[in-house]
């Protein structure tokens, strides 16, 4: 469809296992936003993974119901006008048939928002770090207690009598004490939730502690655990790609595919005490891992 | 934090197993609107697990750079006076101290859009049921082709080399031939690429298909399937409530947590020939299970 899009991106990696840290290149699922234009004003941005972008524009149009028939959709195509490098590829232009408007401005109007970012890529992610300061260096995380968290977010959803039919979020000391777990529907909102907690109870920005997601990181993710100064980001499931960028740009320290002492660092590595990269023997003190 | 919400509601639904199907009773995940409004005005509808409301809304305006400290923030409140029963409890007032003015504004123009939605819970099934039509009466589909289907999807994905990194849709015949499946970092994208693929190919409305999400069925799932009027969706995983609710409301067929042959049928379950409500012998064959 879209020629050119990569679903995947290769990322280098610190990945950790039992037997040491090891240097590696794990692929990453791209994350990109895609803006639809609908009679030359915005409709919508969605984080999306490039490709088929003109199912995508057509198929939203249909659930919002500005479209009803193939018709009705007189051409999609790619913004060629762009306001920055960044943008290509990232914006399609619909014109649709006249009858479409009355259902466009209804759209517009029930459109549901769910985050922040700005347009494009690394258009986006300067956006968001032009916002927010850059995350400090120091901080140290020793991995055991790392690899023990998954289990503790576990413990304290059961001990809110929830179940697993939730996303959950827990933000946690760097001796891995919860300071807060909330679950939702939605990620995206378990994480607002578990920071608005302890942003109204004074304690944000949050230099010293670990946000940990019971799935997958996305850009929203690290953007928000970015906001709230949080160093250390830890995901159950996968990164995205902006994700990964987000978290480099900002100094954070991003850990995808959590399950006990096995894990891949995306960034930030040496708050783990885990980097691959060569070091002095004082560096690996402090229950880092042994290096393969 | 918030009286009286519940995170979780049980509704009747028809558990389907390998010694036939059981009447019984499924506790589902509460998924409803909260309307965010600061200086008078919307900032953001998110689709959420009520409780917390507070602590989401604080979260989510430290996300957006619109608040930086816990003075920022001068009260919060359920909105009081609400335009309909329903946006009880679902409208959440912040205000901010005048610094918050600027920031505001950005995050109005950068705010992220996904899907559609009117506001409040069965409001906004209202609003969506009146832009598309109810799906009709009629079409089944065979047990044993459903059970089908989660094994054809991975199938399917791995045809195009894609991995489970992602999220996957698909729709599929009655007979289970897939159509198209498409995968996606975001769930709703990928049901929208689907759909959209299928619709610029002028195949709008999707009277006999099947659409198959490998993960959860949300409202906005549920609603992109009755826009493009497809009688029946599965889900891998959990239904959220709002789901339920809108599936029932629009006579559709939703399966969820289907595995092989064991999976629960929240609504619509007579396309399946899997009611356990009382029936002639009529209706017991074209493949429907035996009853317990």
């Amino acid at each position: 469809m879209n020629e050119g899009t990569e679903t995947f991106r290769s990322y280098p990696i610190d990945r950790v296992g039992k037997s040491g840290v090891k240097a590696d290149v794990d692929r990453v699922t791209v994350e990109e936003p895609l803006e639809i234009r609908v009679g030359g004003q915005t409709l919508a941005v969605t984080m999306r993974t490039p490709g088929h972008d003109f199912e995508l524009a057509a198929g939203f149009l249909v659930a919002e119901g500005v479209v009803s028939r193939a018709e009705e959709i007189l051409r999609i195509e790619h913004c060629r006008e762009v306001r920055s490098p960044e943008e290509e590829g990232n914006v399609v232009i619909v014109r649709t048939s006249a009858p479409a408007a009355g259902a466009l401005d209804r759209a517009r109007r029930l459109t549901l928002t769910t985050s922040s970012c700005g347009l494009c890529g690394k258009g986006s992610i300067e956006a968001v770090r032009g916002s927010f300061p850059r995350i400090p260096d120091g901080v140290a995380l020793d991995p055991a207690v790392l690899a023990a968290l998954p289990d503790r977010l576990r413990r304290e959803q059961a001990a809110f009598r929830e179940t697993g039919g939730l996303h959950a979020a827990g933000i946690f000391s760097l001796t891995g004490e919860p300071k807060v777990v909330r679950e939702d529907v939605g990620r995206h909102n378990a994480v607002d939730k578990a920071i608005g907690a302890l942003f109204l109870s004074g304690e944000v920005p949050l230099r010293e502690s670990v946000l940990l997601v019971s799935g997958r990181a996305s850009f929203e993710i690290v953007q928000k655990a970015l906001a709230a100064g949080i160093p250390i980001v830890a995901a159950v499931s996968a990164p995205s790609s902006l994700a990964v960028d987000l978290a480099r740009d900002s100094g954070m320290t991003l850990v995808g595919f959590l399950r006990g002492l096995q894990f891949n660092v995306y960034s930030g590595a040496d708050r783990l005490g885990s980097s691959s990269a060569p070091r002095g023997p004082e560096e690996t003190t402090r229950g880092a891992l042994p290096r393969e």
